[in-house]
């Protein structure tokens, strides 16, 4: 973060002798380096934020590493609206890359975020914003330790995208990948599917009916360390975002070159998302989520997973969902509701743009 | 990034079978976790940045670490236009963020990129981008490992916004932060100023006149590297990115609480970037540069820095421009050519916007 403000300085005003809180919504200047970036960082960010290697002041964040064995991970975010049910973009841009972190087998420890701004944005919403990835970045017990703001044109931008990188820790000796699963290996999910997707077409109006389904947004930090604490040993996670399970099974499948066979009557979806995906003629497997994920793990070990992740906050409808198989085209198998057998394939297109 | 793709896989048209080469431009659909971008990944993303941790296809990459202490930086460009005299968004991410990191101290080791793009955007503008990228972390001996891609509608971006986070190893037991800088310390600047912020001006058609002035644009990697190299001992690093040599001063002037003076005669300005500024009103200290520094030396090591750093290529110019004096105020007092004194302040409002 280009950071140069400081807190508690008495002789403040000598940096900064702009009057405070004129500004209720950003301008071109508040990306432009100068006193109006400096005053946004002292009064918002570094607040919201605060933390001793934030304090720092530098062009980056220096701390000491423990690990061998380091992971990255990085995501941007231009979801409409910013404020949804069951979450906002701070929130959501925090626990993504949590969790991408978490799907490496890695303990999340720091991370950063880079704003762009559009000219216009109330200064209020971001503050808003700011507070509550400092608030899901404290559930999750990682730093937001360095960060950036730019600012473009009214028109040009959407508001608010956030850009999070996050770096983690691994502290065990598994590889997590998908070249690791192996034909026997079941396939756990950590929780019922596609309620983020329906709570933003909720929010954006695209439901003709009333609906109290909110996103299932959240940290999975926390239910990945109980399997690797308990001596699991997961061959793959992924967490099930853009292009939901489908995509995750198939771009998993391909890479393993293996065949997965599903079966639909156990892949839990609640009444209400199943009820508003006949209404729009949507696919629950095509639909995001930012809190549930997909867990290749070797045959004997999935029912140890489904009991240890059900104890947990947000995964009570963990469950078994299918296995892993030879070899074969097509790839991804469903067997339906009524014994029939269905190719599983990505979306083509787009279901909905910028969930996330 | 959300890499699905198998780049040598002669069963690829399974999971990919819709035509290649067919989308000359985004769609939102590229941003929908589907076939899309799955494709961009496999045909764009993969191919030009191709290296073993991006071919782990996972959701962030895992590599072994041997430093005690790490360096961590993000940086968003939204610069316009996209490609201009001397580089192009591209480079610009790369050396940004790489040379944020050298700033720390820190040996550059690994970079995330995020790509927002706006519908529309030709897909030969992002592979030229995409190319100019692996080129500038070639140069520096940096990989891009992981990264993401998100698509907003057209008239909701401006083509191609970036954030790029880096990592970095720091090799020495320095530190190097504002808070280090003392008094007697010299300021050494590692060439002329205000290149970059003329060479955007020009790219869009503000200069009334002709002229060759490039961007200054490069990695600063090199150069820390062989200060360090030589037992140098810099209490302070900075890059003279958004708001020039005058923010800068004012920042690190602030946060070590001490008072600098330069030397305005020493002060290095191309005679063409001095008229450029002297007709369109502005001070080269406020112009943005993308490849010089300010380096924080005891007094003694100053001169030994600067004969370093002029055998590097980009760095001939460069020289020692003032010295840290005690605490008062104000803290940055400009020795001028006349012989007056004139106090730095940073710029206030907006010299030019989206210039990173």
């Amino acid at each position: 973060m280009a950071t140069g403000g400081r807190v508690n300085d008495p002789d403040d005003s000598a940096a900064c002798p702009l009057p405070r809180g004129h500004y209720p919504r950003i301008t071109l200047a508040h990306g432009g380096g100068g006193r109006l970036t400096h005053q946004l960082i002292e009064d918002l960010f570094l607040p919201a934020f605060a933390n001793d290697l934030l304090a720092q002041r530098h062009d980056g964040a220096v701390f000491p590493v423990e690990a061998s064995r380091l992971a990255m991970t990085t995501d941007a975010y231009v979801v409409q609206p910013l404020f949804f049910p069951g979450g906002d973009i701070g929130r959501l841009a925090v626990f993504g890359t949590v969790n991408d972190l978490a799907m490496c087998g890695a303990r999340p420890l720091y991370l950063s975020v880079a704003f762009i701004l559009e000219e216009g944005l109330p200064v209020e919403q971001l503050r808003q914003i700011a507070q509550s990835m400092r608030g899901a970045a404290d559930e999750v017990g990682v730093e937001l330790v360095t960060g950036d703001t730019k600012v473009v044109e009214k028109g040009k931008g959407d508001g608010v995208f956030l850009t999070t990188t996050g770096i983690g820790v691994i502290e065990h000796p598994l590889v997590i990948a998908p070249d690791q699963v192996r034909p026997g290996d079941r396939l756990v999910v950590s929780g019922d599917l596609g309620r983020h997707g329906v709570a933003i077409m909720a929010a954006r109006g695209h439901l003709a009916f009333e609906t109290t389904i909110e996103s299932d947004c959240a940290s999975l930090a926390a239910p990945v360390a109980r399997l690797l604490a308990a001596g699991l040993e997961p061959h793959c996670l992924r967490d099930l975002t853009r292009g939901g399970l489908a995509s995750a099974l198939v771009e998993i499948a391909t890479a393993a070159n293996l065949q997965l066979r599903l079966e639909e009557t156990a892949i839990p979806v609640r009444e209400d998302v199943r009820g508003a995906c006949e209404l729009l003629g949507l696919d629950p497997l095509h639909l995001a989520n930012e809190g549930r994920f997909l867990a290749f793990l070797p045959g004997d070990q999935a029912e140890e997973a489904v009991s240890l992740l059900r104890a947990l906050p947000g995964c009570e409808a963990a469950t078994i969902i299918g296995e892993v198989l030879p070899p074969a085209h097509p790839r991804v198998l469903l067997r339906t509701t009524i014994g029939a057998t269905r190719v599983i394939e990505m979306i083509s297109g787009e279901q909905l743009p910028r969930i996330c």
